[in-house]
């Protein structure tokens, strides 16, 4: 929206003023939801779940850091990462996308740790692996995950090497980089939601589920909140992958 | 895309065959998917879970009614809507308005009866209403379907009495319906896969979801199909709501 305003719009005051409220409204927001659904992950394990651990006698502690840590890897770094690049409006472009990258660097460790504690979690317990729709989805995301990191390291910031010569190739890659980034993302909420859903049902149990007990709301909140950050992430990046965006990335394609 | 087209590249011949493959493509694939995940629900339900009822000795064949109609309204009627209104391309707008308007209508009683369905089977059996996830979430997307309908309705079919006066209003709620369209879309989604999870373990069970049961791969099957729905769905609407769209409703507001 404001990027596009600077091409389109920038003789209307009133409109930019619009904007510009519009552009505070949507970072208070999502800063809010990106930390507020990390921080209410936490303090469900830590309150209701006896908190984390690994290694030790409570298998239980392990898994919890696989909600924690993928929440904290899909969600919010992912989240933050995605809506810095497309805010950043004052920052020079190479920084905005060190930013983007170092964002989905410190969801890496994140997710794979998240994703070993369980598979581990599984192991000791002798509970089959990847059986369910939740972790077929959560495959898919991880998958994506790494496709993407890798793709996008090599052709938006090795090949800057050879600026002028790889322009054409990067300006082509933007959309497909940007539409695999919002599928990844949505799968890593698809996950998170499944996840909780399955998390509810196994843990809190049917009956106390259905009884709405404090821990249910608790697990409820989380996953409205994962719902609200996908919503304000999907609204700051509509349009990307169109024309727009490929004529905009062809005239400014490092 | 290919509405894009018509405006910025009809000139290049090569670029306009590239996207009429496209088109070919994403319609074939989109009919498939959104008839396919349809059909496998009622397929699972007839093989699996002893067909459909409503008033008869076994409750939970009106429950089967709820899965079996839920993705029928949410995803293949709401689908086809959305995807009509995107890609046709040839027919006159106000044909496409009321197709989009007539596979909405069609959606609407298959979500009431699915809503009055599981209502009713959770009264019979006592069991609590509205306390999981998925319900919140599919609370949320029946809510939002309904009110798009009224407003959509209202503002794109009715208000065509004065056309020429309610041009400027119509055309400035386009991106708002289209951006809460999508959004309706995405909670429907969201609805199914959490209801899926919900279904599986309740009803196959933990142990036997877990061994991986014919029952088990086919209902991931139906979750996998609804994710490819979503991905073809957004990816037709990419950059709905937008700038562009914002300037075509200007100028072809009816």
């Amino acid at each position: 929206m404001w990027q596009r305003t600077r091409s389109y719009d920038s003789e209307d005051n009133e409109r930019g003023a619009c904007e510009w409220c519009e552009y505070a409204l949507v970072i208070t927001l999502a800063t809010v939801l990106l930390l507020g659904v990390s921080g209410l992950t936490v303090f469900w394990i830590l309150y209701y779940r006896e908190g984390f651990g690994w290694a030790d006698d409570i298998p239980e502690k392990q898994f919890n850091l696989h909600p924690a840590l993928m929440v904290a890897g899909f969600v919010t770094f992912s989240g933050f990462s995605v809506l810095l690049y497309r805010i950043c409006r004052c920052l020079r472009r190479i920084y905005v996308k060190l930013l983007h990258a170092i964002f989905h660097a410190l969801a890496m460790p994140c997710i794979v740790i998240g994703f070993l504690a369980v598979l581990d979690f599984h192991n000791k317990k002798g509970i089959n692996n990847f059986y369910s729709l939740h972790s077929w989805i959560g495959l898919t995301a991880m998958g994506l995950f790494g496709l993407q990191y890798a793709v996008g390291f090599f052709s938006f910031l090795l090949l800057l090497i050879c600026s002028k010569g790889t322009a054409g190739f990067r300006a082509s890659l933007v959309p497909v980089h940007a539409a695999f980034g919002v599928l990844t993302f949505v799968l890593g909420v698809a996950a998170c939601l499944t996840g909780l859903t399955e998390k509810a049902l196994f843990t809190i149990g049917n009956e106390t589920y259905a009884s709405m007990s404090e821990e249910s709301i608790v697990m409820n909140a989380i996953g409205v909140s994962i719902v609200g950050v996908a919503i304000v992430v999907l609204y700051t990046v509509r349009g990307t992958g169109g024309h727009r965006t490929r004529t905009v990335a062809a005239q400014h394609p490092s």
